[in-house]
């Protein structure tokens, strides 16, 4: 009964693809709507997901030699402006703070809706010399974004995530550090997150505000759309000069430093639900699910299964997350509560079972039911997490390659674009007025220009040019 | 020449001890200051002790079970208003925030101070039933308090801090997480950061706004001056009554709820600078030394030397947090600096020690001299860095023994208050006119009733009633 309550619970994704999302992102427990517009409460589960991607991603860029920092979460509004493209882009829509308890400030202060002002600032005072480069500096935070119109990690008005703040010598080394991390961020979702994505380049209307070079990782979305999943910028020495930040280099002479910066976001969370979800919920990439083995004992009060349950527990425990419910609800709804919080293994065991010195292991993302000898547990456990993700993975790179579709011209693109949902790979001149045309008339933005070219046609998709550039079309998140 | 002038960098804390505070900590490479008033940047090597100290604390609060979450950074300004005594002390030093983008807000919101009332309005969401009772919830964050007169890492504008908040369906189970939180502190300190605190209870002028029971642990600075290093308040039901958090409890009644919290924050990184540090700079407990061991090379030119520094590194990498100094400065010059930054332990190899195999290892906080065999390197850096955690707890402990006194009345409390800095132990009848008749005539503050209670004399030292209470007075940061 409570078992099919709580599956009943969920909109199919068929039904309504934004409510299912919201009934996950709620009754698989990642989090809780509060009192200020659009600002989430991450509930434990969810949170457990993001320390889990923060643990992974900081390894991974220490190992590179960044450190991370902290900078103030306040930028006086003249520090804001001193870049123009920055603050075009930013100012309207940040939150600006004009009172300290009683009294008016003479300076607004806005809460950082990203901190390459204050990281500018902190580098004019610092660098000095070429011995002082690079710095390779990180911060895990949130900031703030006025947004008008939010949804849970997809869009909120404060959000988690890690800003890299790099500064180098030469425009060679900052491209190389642009590079590497768009590289790291691909490599961490195509590996850890099972997760597929589209690296390349922004075109100018869709790069970040100041940048001279914007690289992303697009993913699609079970409904077609693409998740802008993590960017790295390349500033040139745009920054340093408006920011006064000069160095002596190897020649004693003074120059202007070239600069970073990427970020990765809890937004990623929303990825990982509609890439992977299903209509019993949250599918779980093993790499950063709280609970990687859910143990659940059949038959719980006859004599021995508690036992042999928590033996298994104790012994899992040294190469895995494991949990046991021995709670007193039905082994029915324990299985769709699990289902529901993605858990990538669920491990039955009862008293038939342990007569048979076995366990059932039953995988989330393709329900494949395994026996397993008790004595091979330690083995076959990494084993089959292992193939979890590997399923996860093939299964979402099948579906965004038969949701891939190519256009030659502005009437097939429309003719898709009107009927199927998904990526559609077209040629582009280069012309910001094609671009603006193809989304005025198709509704289709820019997502990226490939590292990986393909020659769809000869010619722009839009106005016939010759055309060298194949883009990938799409709706975004 | 390079040593000398970056000793004579710090004044000598007998001079001038707030100088030589601000002087480590900008040169041993903690903070810089920003361009917002009261706000720090925290550099990597201040960064790095703050997350050596989380992970430390975030694994033992994860043993006792308690689960990280993120709550919203503002507060709706009549959220805030809901608990009278809360909002009396905390409403006069909030930031505000009054417009987001180019539009006033209808409602003020301000930069959480701390999140009692966050949590509050959370859990009168969802709890429901006892089965959802106990809720143990932390998170890392930074907050913001107006304040007017600020210290790098003592007193900031924003700062990090942890912020536990736990419901729970009894007064007398509230009051035990209470009681074990700072006693999880104290244990961390002590043990962790070899700073030795009095545990205590507040006395109702100085606790926390809107609890029933404030408890601390207090430390006594090189300057003696206390610093509160940690605090875990019990609530009784006020909160949940001010914020309607209810509950059907094991016999189908409505009740309130009781509630704690607790926190501790990046000010423990000024107290661990004015317990440990000297002269020479800073001394860092090894638990949370960002670099437990710096190898320096002697005669680094010399063949072999390098190559063995590198060798007994990745030895090392195994068993401690160790680095290799390989720069071309001399070794007088990176003796100081190591000495600036406070690592526990420095090892010099040299070609004589490469031919006798054998190493010197200088400890930070006594400056005492070992050969160590290089085959029992494994064997003896654990036994050293213990040994460094040992000497740095009993040096602070005799410091503090030596700089507290006891005063049976008014006359001799004021003749110790003006001719020594410390502690004073003096009896307390629990009136809050002697307490501030003590503040006003003496300029001392009450720290602490200690949980470990002595018999100074049988009256109270201000007002000759009798009275069982012994109290802890001092100057505090």
């Amino acid at each position: 009964m409570e078992n099919k309550k709580l599956v009943e619970a969920i909109t199919s994704m068929e039904v309504d693809f934004a409510k299912w999302y919201t009934d996950i992102v709620k009754k698989a427990g990642l989090m809780d709507y509060s009192g200020v517009r659009g600002c989430m409460v991450i509930e434990p589960y969810g949170f457990a997901i993001w320390e889990n991607i923060q643990s992974i991603l900081d390894e991974k860029f220490k190992k590179l030699g960044h450190e991370n920092v902290s900078m103030p979460m306040f930028i006086p509004e003249s520090l804001l402006q001193k870049e123009k493209d920055h603050v075009e882009g930013f100012a309207p829509e940040v939150a600006w703070v004009t009172h300290g308890g009683n009294e008016k400030l003479q300076e607004r202060l806005c809460v950082r809706p990203t901190s390459e002002t204050l990281f500018c600032d902190y580098y004019s005072r610092v660098v000095h010399s070429w011995r002082d480069l690079p710095k390779l500096y990180n911060q895990w935070c949130s900031v703030v974004r006025w947004e008008k119109t939010t949804r849970p990690f997809l869009r909120s008005v404060e959000f988690h995530w890690q800003e890299g703040h790099t500064v180098h010598e030469t425009a060679e080394e900052a491209k190389e550090e642009t590079q590497r991390m768009i590289n790291l961020y691909a490599d961490f979702c195509e590996n850890e997150l099972a997760i597929p994505v589209i690296k390349g380049k922004k075109t100018d209307k869709e790069k970040f505000a100041g940048a001279l070079e914007t690289y992303t990782i697009e993913a699609l979305m079970h409904d077609g759309k693409a998740l802008q999943s993590g960017t790295s910028h390349y500033f040139g020495d745009g920054f340093a000069k408006a920011y006064d930040i000069t160095f002596q280099d190897r020649d004693n002479k003074i120059r202007y430093p070239h600069q970073t910066s990427w970020g990765l976001s809890t937004r990623i969370i929303g990825g990982i639900i509609m890439s992977h979800g299903d209509n019993s919920g949250l599918v779980l990439p093993p790499a950063i699910a709280p609970i990687q083995v859910i143990i659940i004992p059949i038959a719980m009060h006859k004599q021995g299964v508690l036992d042999k349950a928590k033996e298994l527990k104790n012994r899992l425990e040294n190469i895995c997350r494991v949990k046991i419910d021995e709670t007193d609800q039905t082994p029915g709804w324990k299985f769709s509560q699990y289902e529901m919080k993605g858990v990538p293994l669920r491990l039955e065991i009862g008293p038939k079972d342990i007569e048979k010195q076995q366990c059932v292991i039953v995988r989330r993302d393709n329900r494949e039911k395994t026996f397993v000898n008790l004595c091979d547990l330690e083995e076959k456990i990494p084993i089959l997490l292992d193939s979890v993700r590997e399923g996860m993975y093939n299964k979402a790179l099948d579906r965004r390659e038969s949701m891939t579709y190519s256009a030659q011209n502005m009437e097939e693109l429309k003719s898709i674009a009107n009927s199927k949902e998904g990526f559609i790979k077209a040629m582009w001149c280069g012309d910001k007025k094609c671009e603006e045309l193809i989304k005025e008339e198709v509704g289709l933005s820019s997502r990226c220009i490939p590292f990986k070219q393909e020659q769809i046609s000869k010619a722009c998709v839009c106005c016939g040019k010759e055309s060298g550039k194949m883009v990938y079309w799409g709706k975004a998140y």
